[in-house]
């Protein structure tokens, strides 16, 4: 069969410079001396140039179409078909515009750092616009007569999920969501001083988080916890997947929940089956389910009073002194603590999918054509005063806050929520087969990952997003168990009737 | 310049392919996960095969030899003397044989260990005479009018030093040193018991070990510190040249040994000329000079009264409990303390050269066909009698103690001796030109820095090392500066007249 070998030839010399790329993005991410940062670009950039030379080498492209047209055996046929649907949809744009693109997404870079700095999103606006500019382009290129406008981008972070689905989600989520966060916010609840000013030493939050390693089933024979500015998951195989966090002298919380959600996303890669590895079908195409998995772990388990019952005393034995006098209804509390802001990085599990529906909003607008660049400031600080109560003052904590827009990202937010209700659901699911609280109660973690593996990590790309969901739940995607958990749960906390 | 524009793309990607490696095996040595070994060693053989089809490619070879016919400017001619000289020697080996090579060291690695760890020489006797067999076909192909037999061997190492030369040196060491280590044995210095006893916390080791890059110098900028179980420094650019060190729980000198010798060979390539960045000059051939740079910062600077005299305190406020009744002058005593040992790497500064002369006899008597595989033990431990005094009871502690005759690593030993001798040499030239001792009290390691920059580190390989050594002393090699700082340090230390 020549076309396979030549594909698997390809496919080899591919993984070898993707892994070497890995590597390098990997070690310029956590440790690399700034003053190699040239030297690395300049190698990069060959090592990229061979990597895209090889991807888009007409022998290549040539295997994988004819091979596309053979019945082919599975895993092999899925694999062929995702590879196909990639290249697909990339060759659809001009190699110019692709290279362009980039041109323009290095620049922006540096013009958004820029205006956050300077606090000021007029300086933001002409290149933002040149980069909305070119995303209508990119929906002309992918247009099909079932996905249009604002869908393209959105089937790109989740395939499935289009403007409709998001408006009845972010529409129940309005009318639920939104005044119970007015009703909660009406209720003050205290906490000890300690958890919002105490001093907590790295040495003894690391020695917490590579706890929190082991109680979740985080598999250290292939990967790792490391150290970076901002939290992150890295691999390029189920074979290492890497995971950082961030530590914060005076926050005790901030690094452990960035270290159980880079868990989540770290836990799903690793279970994928292994007959996957090297191929496209470990890599996870849809960025909700990568979210769901990991605010699953990070909301669901690591927020429970289940899971802290069990590890609350670990946490006060390494700070003895700092939570003495905090019980663990105090942390369990403090840890769930609804608070309306500015900023959604820091959001609570509540308030964070009204962030969101903000950044839907905007969105949707600007692919309808409905909204101009210089006006998008105008809607974000409307909204937040609308949804949130907040009125945005400068543009740094507002229109300005997140890098997405800055890179192209369009679309890619509305998987943030999307994941966590899809979490939801699928724990409500589990719920059904497995008694949860008794396994984080008795520190059983392994049924929950086992469940979890069943039912949707082990399928890397294989299945449809859609299809895992109704597979693992019966049903389609369904939003009323993110609104039942989030009411439900908050509503104890808050001893809401 | 046609040939020149072709040497450069393969350099541009032979210096990507490099770094890619590089980050590889630095990441293997350091932090990988174990489960990922597979996964990686079928990448980096996939890259290793790319960057040897580079190297080996004949469009290659044909430009530098034709570039080497011209008339070049400087650095550019040094460039291409350097590369072709490399190519000539690699390319007087079958190819074949290469491989084979290969895969006979891959072998012998495993039974090597076998043997260690089964503390039995005979198991590793058949595949170390196949590695003597292969070494004495490569020095077949290399031996030229001037050079034959085991000098072949010593020149890979170090160029410019031949049997004759290492015989005149180690008669001396074995006439001066030998009965100066009997003299020492006869007293008896008292250290206080926490140096060898104590616990010393790795995380209050690691503050000091980082303390230290600084009091000496090393660029951070274009370097770290990190840990591995075998201490080393790696680079594949003076833009980034990492370095790591081992803790060990209760053996506080280790590591801060280790530490300073590994970041005087980082500071040797940090210092090496801008100008020869990502060429082969930047590249140290010589591993003796590589060698005399660690060992000048470990011990000549590391061991030497003045230096602690300044940051003893340092150390005696991490460790204040532990050190709090030793004096600066009980550690100065205690990092110089002498003692016959059976390992050569944990052998103290004067004993050290002694187990390197054991190895030269017996590496030199294999090559002259003196001596027979089934003798090479009994060799040993013969002459560690007769120079150390000690009866070797076991193999592992004894002739299996190295790794490197496993990997066929011949005519290496004999450069760590004359490491140690070229450093005195160097260090005495230089406290003819700045009041050494002063500036370690001042803590002005710059001069020093610089001083070693301006005379040895810019050149790389631009200049040979016997060049290097005339050009910075005023004489070639002499082993007589380092036989009177050993004996003048020691007598002094252990009070002798």
């Amino acid at each position: 069969m020549k076309y396979k070998e030549i594909y698997e030839n390809f496919k080899k010399e591919i993984n070898a410079l993707s892994y070497a790329l890995w590597l390098i993005s990997w070690d310029t991410e956590t440790e690399m001396p700034v003053g190699a940062f040239k030297y690395k670009s300049k190698q990069r950039a060959v090592l990229n140039k061979n990597l895209l030379n090889l991807y888009f080498d007409e022998n290549r492209i040539k295997a994988i179409e004819e091979l596309n047209k053979l019945s082919l055996e599975q895993p092999f046929k899925k694999e062929i078909e995702l590879e196909h649907k990639a290249l697909c949809k990339i060759l659809k744009v001009p190699k110019e515009e692709l290279l362009l693109e980039q041109i323009l997404l290095e620049e922006s870079n540096q013009v958004y750092k820029k205006a956050k700095k300077e606090n000021d999103f007029t300086i933001f606006e002409p290149t933002l616009e040149k980069i909305i500019n070119n995303k209508k382009k990119y929906i002309e290129y992918q247009q099909t007569d079932e996905l249009k406008g604002y869908d393209v981008l959105l089937n790109d972070y989740h395939e499935g999920m289009t403007t409709k689905d998001y408006d009845e989600y972010f529409a129940l989520l309005k009318k639920e969501i939104v005044p119970f966060i007015q009703k909660i916010s009406n209720k003050k609840l205290s906490y000890p001083t300690i958890l919002n000013n105490g001093v907590f030493p790295v040495d003894k939050q690391k020695e917490f988080n590579h706890y929190l390693l082991n109680t979740l089933g985080y598999d250290l024979n292939h990967g790792l916890l490391k150290e970076s500015v901002h939290p992150f998951t890295s691999s390029v195989t189920q074979k290492d997947v890497r995971i950082t966090t961030a530590y914060s002298l005076n926050d005790l919380q901030s690094a452990i929940f960035s270290t159980i959600h880079e868990m989540g996303h770290g836990i799903y890669e690793q279970q994928t089956a292994n007959n996957y590895s090297g191929s496209i079908i470990e890599q996870i195409e849809s960025y909700a389910m990568h979210e769901s998995q990991s605010r699953l772990y990070e909301n669901m388990i690591g927020r429970s009073y289940e899971f802290w019952k069990n590890h609350y005393k670990k946490l006060q034995e390494i700070f003895k002194e700092q939570l003495k006098n905090v019980t663990l209804e105090d942390f369990y509390k403090y840890i769930n603590k609804v608070e309306k802001g500015f900023i959604r990085v820091n959001a609570d599990e509540l308030t964070y999918s009204i962030h969101i529906m903000i950044r839907y909003e905007i969105e949707k607008a600007i692919f309808n054509n409905k909204l101009e660049v210089r006006e998008i400031k105008n809607l974000w600080n409307k909204l937040y005063e609308e949804n949130l109560g907040l009125i945005v003052e400068n543009d740094t904590d507002g229109v300005l806050q997140d890098i997405h827009w800055s890179g192209g990202s369009f679309g890619y937010f509305p998987s943030y929520s999307l994941g966590s209700a899809i979490a939801s659901q699928l724990y409500n699911a589990m719920g059904r087969v497995i008694d949860i609280n008794k396994a984080l109660l008795d520190d059983n973690i392994n049924i929950i990952n086992n469940w979890l593996k069943e039912n949707i990590h082990q399928f890397g790309s294989y299945k449809k997003p859609n299809e895992i969901i109704k597979d693992a739940t019966g049903e389609d995607f369904n939003p009323k168990y993110y609104i039942d958990y989030l009411i439900k749960k908050h509503s104890q906390i808050y001893n809401i009737k």
